[in-house]
């Protein structure tokens, strides 16, 4: 089955801001030689992340960037289609930094995880049980602390993590609001993942429909943005609440920082927290994770979008489109029909 | 020994931001009556606090405003000059709430505690021994959980409160950097109170010093001033850094909130955590405090300088010349030569 050719998209040159497609470049390969004890992997399905435009940035940053004429770094699934090493068989489903290619010569130590989940679809294993969903349930429940009959709000709800912050919140037993761009989210929000409330922060009236939302304050806000929409949030926060930064989807660049409101002052009247992480630092949190998160999934609890581009060729604009907002739920590449 | 007047400061009017001598007045009053089983306390010492400033604001805070015309709030450490009360007798040490005046009668409840250190100067009650020291201890290892190696910054270091946490934190094996105005009070924190180093940051080179003393990064951040003091001491923040904030003292006026960098990203890369507190909340820490605390004065390792002015006549003007920087150390005024 295995093909001779290996498509790969490089980093070409690396950008200001949002990486596009222009950043990045296709090209065919050979085929890397199996050697020593390493394992041959052919990617099923890529992801597309936020974090991305984070990777490939030379700023100082929590991972190395990706150097520019290198494989693009990402998250991938993938069956094994060779191994020389004992603990993977030809068959294995696995998931690891594998990058925007189709195949993949890897040491044992850069795959990630066996995915053992096998009655559940593969892509799973890079959205709700992948890397998007043990975010949500480390920031959620280990930082934010939610307590029953809070109210929980959360940014880019409609997302691969705030859809799934919002849906265990709700599990939780707390009140749970998303925040997201235009009504076709919020109502997913709302119909599809059972948030109490969702606001869109394109409208003009954001502030006052917040409000509205969030009458008995903020006790977790879970910021996957940061900018003017956290700013509004901020101004809801409940004596004793909790800010989890997870993200800064908002800001375009940080070089210089941007300016805003300074939130000293809240946080101390409202003795409030802010804290953020990186869900790489927590490796011993996935398997508690992963149960909770395929339980809810067989049983229904916890739901789920794809947004699904079809060919690696889709690969090299798929991170400005998540900056747009032109995606409904986890952004993939599909590589094969398996 | 009780005199017939009761000299009182009352809240003349309130003031948009820094309470002025303009904003009270001082009036003389008849002792009030001792009735139900009240307490009659005679103030030795009265305090002068920055977040005095809070409590005369009309803008939400964490306690209600003092009313226009009303004797301004203040700790006090007094004398029990008479009592209807079973648990306090003539002549017992007390501290509580008792105001900008001579004379109070007070319910049990006012009463904060009795004064047991009675080996150590009375005065020690509102400060080292009192809301200070209590502040400085809560914050700095409840809050900020100082490690042994890890560098501790503190802002406002010479003062009452500033000046603990640096001392606190030597004590527990840190390295301590103090940041004040003016080489007098960096002298302090270097020369009597042992701090490590400490920076001025009315020097022009004030962020290249900063830099240079915190060479291994911040690893706590005990904060009593916010603005660009603060936004200088975040670009040093180490991977998994505490910052606690327990004063915004360099911020004249927070309605609306002045603007500056914003911090998330700083927050996210580094894993790092902001917290506000308002040690009324933690009653429950005074004993630990204070055991710990009076220990530490009784070993000559704990070591405070006191500001002491003379006669309520002083005390209009008193909070302006602590957010001018006039002091050295706790601002008290004394009411008798006892």
């Amino acid at each position: 089955m295995t093909a001779t050719v290996n498509r790969q998209v490089l980093l070409k040159s690396r950008p200001e801001g949002i990486p596009e497609s222009r950043h990045f470049q296709i090209v065919e390969s050979a085929l890397p030689t199996l050697v020593g004890n390493r394992v041959l992997v052919r990617n099923l399905y890529l992801s597309v992340e936020p974090a991305m435009r984070g990777w490939v940035s030379a700023v100082k940053n929590y991972s190395d960037p990706v150097p520019v004429g290198g494989v693009m770094r990402s998250f991938a699934v993938a069956r094994v289609e060779a191994s020389r090493h004992p603990d993977y068989r030809v068959g294995d489903l696995v998931t690891g930094l594998f990058g925007w290619q189709d195949y993949a010569v890897v040491e044992a130590e850069a795959i990630r995880r066996k995915v053992t989940e096998t009655d559940l679809p593969p892509s799973t294993a890079l959205g709700v049980l992948g890397i998007n969903g043990v975010t949500a349930h480390y920031g959620l429940l280990e930082i934010g602390q939610p307590r029953p009959g809070e109210t929980v709000v959360v940014s880019t709800a409609a997302g691969a993590v705030g859809s799934c912050v919002g849906q265990i919140a709700k599990l939780k037993g707390c009140r749970a609001v998303g925040i997201a761009g235009g009504p076709q989210k919020t109502q997913l929000c709302t119909q599809s993942f059972g948030f109490d409330a969702a606001v869109d922060y394109k409208t003009p009236d954001f502030a006052q429909q917040l409000a509205a939302a969030c009458g008995g304050g903020v006790d977790v806000y879970f910021d996957n943005t940061a900018g003017p929409v956290s700013d509004a949030v901020h101004e809801h926060l409940n004596i004793g609440a909790r800010v989890v930064i997870c993200g800064t989807a908002s800001v375009a660049s940080w070089d210089p920082p941007p300016q805003g409101p300074r939130i000293e002052r809240h946080l101390l009247v409202k003795r409030a927290r802010i804290e953020g992480f990186v869900i790489f630092d927590h490796p011993e949190h996935e398997d508690v994770a992963l149960h909770d998160l395929a339980g809810w999934l067989r049983s229904g609890q916890l739901r789920y979008l794809e947004d699904v581009l079809d060919g690696i060729d889709q690969a090299p604009g798929a991170i400005a489109g998540l900056y747009r907002g032109d995606n409904l739920g986890k952004r993939l590449i599909r590589l094969t029909r398996e």
